[in-house]
């Protein structure tokens, strides 16, 4: 199977994270397609032909059959293993959270990153940094006020929602999103950190951690 | 159990079409409690207690555990039921589509229909809509796209992929975003209608008509 993501993307983190966390090897188990959204490479007549939405992650399976959104591929390859809960509830849990992260968190703190560290200093998109950022604390509170009770967001065990919410948590600062007033999530982090398997976010390369300088 | 929602809300008015094509019945099966997001009513120190997102819908049982986001709420609702599909592909193609609802969809074709009908004309969120229009388009190309080959979204039978999508796509005029270009969703649209159960989005009432009359 193929796993088609940008390597600083942290929704394709998330897969990548979850599939070292299940044993799974790559090169062996799964090929990494790298491919920079930041750049067009989702845009392409051929990528479009298997994601008209032209996104990634995309999973693609040996026969041909595509999987898009981060975080149904996370439901799909967690399906059956101890980071999606069998119990009904517990797993609509799990997916209230997935959407949470995808409607009120993602698209402020990760966007206020993207724009902070892959779109030029003058980009128009820079005012609406302020905006972004606020939207992103709120969501950060939401987290914290959980966190305050819970050591996952599932409850007791680890799992998908925390890895979905972990990806672009964990680098709010590079959006100029300070985790400082946040100490429940700061502690939720380190525990991500110290699950066995887990493997960081790939730091930005030179250019990006450049504009990120600048702009934070 | 009960419902807080909004009604003319298509995130909310989702839960109440599963419900009703469940069989389930409000005020026998349910309680709807009306909860105005427009006016604040998601803004209490007691709702935000039960949902600190401050956001409808949200689903309470009867012991007070609380479940919300929309399309985890479907999911819950659906589990076991024809509604959402038992085999773990399919299953996850819907929820991919329930994220591209959330992350591509929702956030520009019901915001644009927000701001036309539950805004005052001199907002200035009405600035946006141009980019929101824009954006409400492309998710819209992108589910003609795969309508043309298959009746439901999740192939061969409807369910929760459906009804998350029809919520605001029967509406996305509203914003100011016309379904001319779109002859297979406009198809879609009338298989869903005809679905056994269903019932429709409740109309705007008479000021938000009048909102939307003069912004569209």
């Amino acid at each position: 199977m193929r796993v088609h993501g940008f390597s600083p993307s942290g929704n394709c983190h998330k897969v990548r994270l979850l599939l070292a966390q299940l044993g799974r090897q790559e090169g062996r188990d799964y090929c990494w397609v790298e491919t920079d959204s930041a750049r067009g490479q989702t845009r392409t007549s051929e990528y479009l032909a298997k994601n008209p939405n032209g996104k990634v992650p995309m999973l693609e399976l040996d026969d041909g059959r595509v999987l898009v959104e981060s975080n149904a591929i996370l439901c799909w390859l967690a399906d059956g293993s101890g980071f999606l809960p069998a119990d009904p509830w517990q797993r609509a849990q799990a997916l209230s959270w997935m959407f949470f992260e995808q409607y009120s968190h993602e698209p402020y703190i990760a966007v206020a990153r993207f724009i902070c560290g892959w779109t030029p200093l003058d980009s128009p998109r820079r005012a609406g940094l302020p905006v972004l950022r606020q939207c992103g604390h709120a969501a950060l509170a939401v987290m914290e006020r959980h966190l305050a009770s819970t050591p996952w967001f599932t409850g007791d065990d680890y799992g998908i929602a925390d890895i979905a919410l972990f990806a672009y948590t964990g680098v709010a600062p590079h959006g100029g999103i300070a985790l400082d007033a946040y100490p429940a999530v700061r502690a939720w982090l380190a525990r991500v950190a110290a699950t066995p398997g887990f493997v960081p976010m790939p730091a930005p390369d030179a250019a990006a951690q450049a504009l990120i300088d600048q702009s934070t």
